[in-house]
């Protein structure tokens, strides 16, 4: 079973996002476990501090290294935890990053708040730094959220027979084509004709070119990032034309 | 106030992760409000279905289109809500976008499952569609959880004195510089002499020649990105050399 451990000050913010959907079924599965750890047990102080004022000035509090570097210790000890200290600094996270934590049995979640951690975790404790996008978050715990969801999804059996991880997004290096359900017709808008013609072949030429076009005009740099196979790459260069 | 809707199928994944934090303030202050709705009850059969499966074959539901359209249609009508589709396909959500999002006094996020949404929802009710990065999700809930965070924290009085959105990663187009605070040294490892020294100028100057290497080590791109102001570009070039 894999884990995922977060080091948070506010553990129930997890209690909801993992209850429902079909991340809950891996969980009540055993597939995998989400951890939410409170950093204040860590604290050794009797009042619980976890975070101080910032050394040569500026607004805003920085968490206490102690807290952190003990919980994290604790965790390597106990499960030889993969240490990610989620941050603006680090690697931005992607489909790649996803599939390599997956190789980890236990992964913890350093959930910085306020102006972030005490420089020092990250020299003592900090096995890797994940960043998800170019935005600021009140916290580390969203960041946290999505990674585990990213991430538990991709352990065999999770998503069962609900939808495969291989044929979507970022992993073929084409965004995916567009999808129909019923009705037939809505508001004038039918479904295009060849999706009910039944005729296999073309289906999959028609959602492919679909997919090509939409990240032509789309995401252009994802072609550039990807290892397309040459069928596609044919496909690409006679839509380019 | 501004409002953040939600359309969704586990509204109550919404609950705990807001009740937490410097964003709980915010929304107890009415600065705005997160407001998840059932997809279901914008259903029309009576089995409130709100996926079925996909024309031209393939594993994975996609989401109807009726209950979204209506739903996205009465919050249009009511608080000309901007609605926003979240899918790979979108444009990358970043700091920038955080900033323009914040124009918009109400603001619907239509979250997917499964395959995603009818194309058809994009046509007839999207103004918008964001990526939250290169990577899947089980559906759209934690992407809004993120964006609302991103957005929310920059509404003029939810941060308080806690912080100053000015003064961080992304805005300035630089990373940010270390952070340290008590203990003065921490199993042998002491705060930079500078950061005690009282002497304000030479702070930020340390400060800044810090920003600008870890954003030259970690995210060079950053800075090809970003209007970057004549000292800094100055300070750049002497540390490049």
């Amino acid at each position: 079973m894999k884990i995922f451990n977060i080091l948070t000050i506010f553990p129930s913010m997890f209690k909801s996002p993992f209850e429902l959907g079909v991340l809950s079924k891996g969980i009540e599965n055993s597939l995998f476990k989400v951890n939410p750890i409170n950093l204040r047990d860590f604290a050794e102080d009797k009042h619980q501090m976890t975070d101080d004022y910032q050394y040569g000035g500026g607004a805003g509090l920085v968490m206490k290294p102690e807290p952190i570097v003990k919980a994290a210790r604790y965790l390597k000890e106990k499960e030889n935890s993969h240490i990610v200290l989620l941050d603006p600094r680090g690697k931005t996270f992607n489909q790649k990053k996803a599939e390599e934590l997956l190789k980890h049995d236990s992964i913890t979640f350093i959930c910085g708040r306020y102006e972030g951690v005490d420089e020092r975790v990250r020299e003592l404790v900090v096995d890797e730094e994940i960043s998800i996008g170019d935005f600021i978050l009140t916290g580390g715990e969203f960041a946290a959220m999505v990674i585990i969801d990213a991430v538990a999804r991709l352990i065999p059996g999770v998503l069962g027979d609900e939808s495969s991880p291989v044929e979507e997004s970022f992993t073929s290096g084409l965004l995916e084509y567009p999808h129909y359900t019923r009705p037939y017709e809505f508001e004038g808008k039918k479904v295009p004709e060849v999706l009910v013609s039944g005729h296999h072949q073309k289906i999959n030429e028609w959602r492919l070119e679909k997919s090509i076009k939409i990240t032509l005009q789309n995401r252009v740099d994802l072609l550039k990032k990807s290892a397309l196979d040459s069928n596609v790459l044919s496909r690409i260069k006679s839509l380019r034309r």
